[in-house]
C-alpha cells in the first residue's frame, strides 16, 4: 500500500477552450458527445453488473472454503435510545439504523436492556404499534427482529403491519442471509409448512426458491430453520434435498455472516447473567468518553466478546438504575472501558453513531486478534 | 491498557431470595429504597454535572495550551445522496446525519459535487425550500450551513425559515463553537452589527453573550466574523474588548475544532481543482468496497488531506459523468484507493455511514501520523 504524499495530481482535461467559442454549434457538440456517453455508459453498466456479480459470488464462495468464524460479537444499548428520536417516523429509522450497524460489523446477538430497571415488564407483554414513549424496549427488539428476518419470511412472522407502521422507511439490511429467489448458496433460511408429508419422510420448507426443499426431519410447521442444501440437486425433481442445521452453522462451518439474533434484558446486570452462550461472555468492553482511549489498546482472541453502549445519560445512569449491581463506576464492570473516539468534534456522540464508530475502530483490532499467529495459539 | 481475556464477571450481588418472600412487605421496602435511590441519584446527578462541567472546562483549557492543529481535513460527497432517502423528513434528517458525522471527526471542509455533472446550474441560484427531488446539491450545502452556523447567529443568517421545513428533526452538532451564552472561551463567532460607532473606535460584534463586542477594526455590518476576546476585560465596562482573527486562528493557534466550510463543486474534478487551499489537497483518499484493505496502510503527515465519498452508484458513477475526467477507473484519481470496512455484513454500505466507519478508521491512522516523532520530522 503506497501512501505517497507528493502532490500527485488527478488527471484532468481543461474544458474550458482559450478562444471564443461558436456556442450553438458547440452545444450540438455537446449533445451528441452526450448520447454516445450515455449509451457507452450503458453498455459499461450492464458489463459492470454482470462482473460485480460474479466477483459477488466469488467472494462468497471463497469465504466459504476458509475455516468458519469462531467467535461470536454481541451489541448490548438501552432501548431508551428510541425516545431521543423527535419524531414516531424517526424513532422506527433510529432503530434501522442500529440494526444496519450491527450488520454492517457482522453483529450476531443484540441485546436491548431496560436502563429503567423500574419494571421488569418493560420487555414483556405484547407490542402495540410504535407509540411516541414508552415501551421502547419492546418496539426496538421487534423493529430489530423484523429487519433481521429474510423479506420471503416476513409475510408469516409478521403478518401484521400495525407494530410496524413505518417499515417503509426501513434501509434493508442487505445481509449475506437474505437471498433473492434465484441466490446460489449453500445455506437458505426456511419456514416449516403446514403439508402433510409421509411418515419419514421429512418436511417441507419454504427457503424463498422457486422449488420448496424436503428436510431429514419432521418438524412442527410454522417453526423457522436453516437448512443446508444438498450440493447435488436432481434439477428434474420438483422440490430440492437439504438437512436442518443449527442457525450457528452457516458462521462456524461456512464462515459467513447470517443475522443476529434480538435478547431483551431487564436491566443491564441481566446483559451478563442471561447470556446463551454456557460460558457467558469472555471479552466485554464498554463504551464512554469517559472511558481510556482505545488508541493504546489492544485485544487477544476471544470466544464470546460483548460491546455495550449506554443511552442519553451513558452507563452511569443504566448502572445507576441496577438494584443488583454495587458498584457506581461502570469502568468495574468490564474488561475494558473505551473512548473508542479520542479528540471528538462534538460535546457529545449519540448512540446510533458510537455503534459505528466503535464497531469500526474494534474490526480492525479483533482482525488482528485472530489474524496473528503469535496470538492464535493462545485461542484455545 | 490490559486486554484480559480472563472471564472477569461484573459484580453483581443477587436479588433473588433463596426462601419464599412476603410481597406485601417487600414491595413497600422496595418502595422506600427506591425513594431514597431516587434522592441519592439527583444530588449525585447534580454533582455529576458540575465535575463535569469542570472535567470540560479544563480540557478546553489543555487544548488551548497545546500547540495548535497545523493540518485541515476535507470530506467531498456528491449531493445526490439525499435522492436516497424516502422521505422529505428523512431527506432533512440525512444531511444532519453528515453535518453531525464531520463534526464528530472535526472535518474542516465538506464539498458536496454534482455526480450527474449535466448542468453547471445545479450548485448555483436560489434554493426552494426541500423538494422530493431535485437540487439535491444546494439542499444538502444549505443544510449544512444552517447547522454550522452558531443558533445565536441563525436568526441573522437564515432568516426565513422555508428553506428549513424540517429543521426541528435536526440533531445539533453540538461543536466547541456552538458557546452558549455564559460560556468562557478565547474565541467566539460573531456578527457585525448595524451600529454606528465614532471613526477610529472599531465596530460591534454581536457574540451570543450578554455583551456585546467592540473589536480593533470599522467592518460592513451584517459580516460573520471569528473574534479574539481579549484576555482581561473590565467587567464594570457594558461591552467586552476583542479583536477579529481569520477564522483558522482557533485552529491554527488555539488547537480547537471551530466547524467546518461548506463549498459546492459542479463535478468531481472540479473538487480538486477549486481547493480553497493555494497548494491545492496533499494527501487524497477515495473510498470505495473495491479499494485496498485499509488495514494494511498507513498515512503520513499531511497539510491538507481530502476523503472522497460516492453515492448510491459509487465513485465509478461520479467519475462517468463527468466530462473533464479522462480516466474509467476512480482509483487513478486518488493517492488511496481504500476499502475502509473489509469484512463488511452487508453487501452495501450507505455513504452516511461509511463517513462514519470511514473516518472512524481513518481517525486513529491520522492521530499515529502526527504524533510518531520520526515521521513529525517529515512534516515541512
Ligand atoms: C449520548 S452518549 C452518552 C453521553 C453521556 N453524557 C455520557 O457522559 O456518557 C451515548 C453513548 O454513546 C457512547 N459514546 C459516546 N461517546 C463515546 C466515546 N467517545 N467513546 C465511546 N463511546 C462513546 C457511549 O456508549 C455512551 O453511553
Ligand atoms: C452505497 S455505496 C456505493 C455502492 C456501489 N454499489 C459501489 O459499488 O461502489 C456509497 C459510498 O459509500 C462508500 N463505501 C461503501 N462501502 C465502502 C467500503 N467498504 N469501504 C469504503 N467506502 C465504502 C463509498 O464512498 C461508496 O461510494
Amino acid at each position: 500500500m503506497s501512501t505517497g504524499v507528493a502532490a500527485k495530481r488527478p488527471k484532468i482535461v481543461s474544458s474550458q477552450p482559450e478562444e471564443r467559442v461558436d456556442w450553438k454549434k458547440r452545444k450540438a457538440e455537446i449533445k451528441e458527445t452526450k448520447k454516445q456517453r450515455k449509451e457507452a455508459k450503458l453498455i459499461k453498466q450492464l458489463d459492470n453488473q454482470k462482473q460485480q456479480e460474479a466477483a459477488e459470488k466469488a467472494k462468497l464462495e471463497q469465504s466459504n472454503i476458509k475455516k468458519g468464524r469462531a467467535y461470536t460479537v454481541s451489541v448490548a444499548l438501552p432501548g431508551s435510545v428510541l425516545d431521543n428520536a423527535q419524531s414516531t417516523e424517526l424513532r422506527t429509522y433510529l432503530a434501522g439504523q442500529i440494526a444496519r450497524a450491527c450488520v454492517v460489523f457482522c453483529v450476531d446477538e443484540i441485546v436491548v436492556f431496560d436502563e429503567e430497571g423500574e419494571d421488569v415488564k418493560s420487555v414483556e407483554g405484547e407490542f402495540k404499534g410504535v407509540g411516541k414513549k414508552g415501551h421502547a424496549c419492546i418496539q426496538l427488539a421487534r423493529i430489530l427482529q423484523y429487519l433481521e428476518c429474510p423479506q420471503y419470511l416476513r409475510k408469516w412472522f409478521f403478518p401484521k403491519h400495525q407494530d410496524l407502521q413505518y417499515a417503509g422507511l426501513l434501509n434493508p439490511l442487505d445481509s449475506p442471509h437474505h437471498m433473492r429467489i434465484d441466490e446460489e448458496s449453500e445455506y437458505r433460511e426456511g419456514i416449516i409448512l403446514d403439508r402433510p408429508s409421509k411418515q419419514g419422510k421429512g418436511s417441507l420448507v419454504n427457503c424463498g426458491m422457486r422449488k420448496d426443499v424436503r428436510i431429514d426431519k419432521q418438524l412442527q410447521s410454522g417453526l423457522r430453520v436453516t437448512v443446508q442444501l444438498n450440493k447435488a440437486q436432481n434439477q428434474e425433481s420438483k422440490i430440492y434435498q437439504g438437512v436442518v442445521v443449527a442457525p450457528h452453522v452457516p458462521r462456524t462451518e461456512g464462515g459467513l455472516y447470517w443475522g443476529y439474533s434480538v435478547r431483551l434484558a431487564s436491566c443491564l446486570s441481566a446483559v451478563f447473567t442471561e447470556s446463551p452462550y454456557k460460558e457467558g461472555y469472555d471479552l466485554t468492553i464498554g463504551t464512554s468518553e469517559r472511558g481510556s482511549s482505545m488508541d493504546q489498546s489492544t485485544m487477544s482472541p476471544f470466544k464470546h466478546l460483548l460491546v455495550v453502549f449506554g443511552g442519553l445519560q451513558g452507563l452511569e445512569a443504566s448502572v445507576d438504575a441496577d438494584q443488583n449491581l454495587d458498584v457506581t463506576d461502570p469502568s468495574a464492570l468490564f474488561d475494558l472501558y473505551l473512548n473508542t473516539c479520542p479528540g471528538q468534534g462534538s460535546r457529545t456522540i449519540r448512540t446510533e453513531e458510537a455503534i459505528l464508530i466503535s464497531m469500526a475502530g474494534l474490526r480492525e483490532k479483533i482482525t488482528a486478534a485472530f489474524s496473528d499467529v503469535s496470538n492464535t495459539s493462545l485461542k484455545n
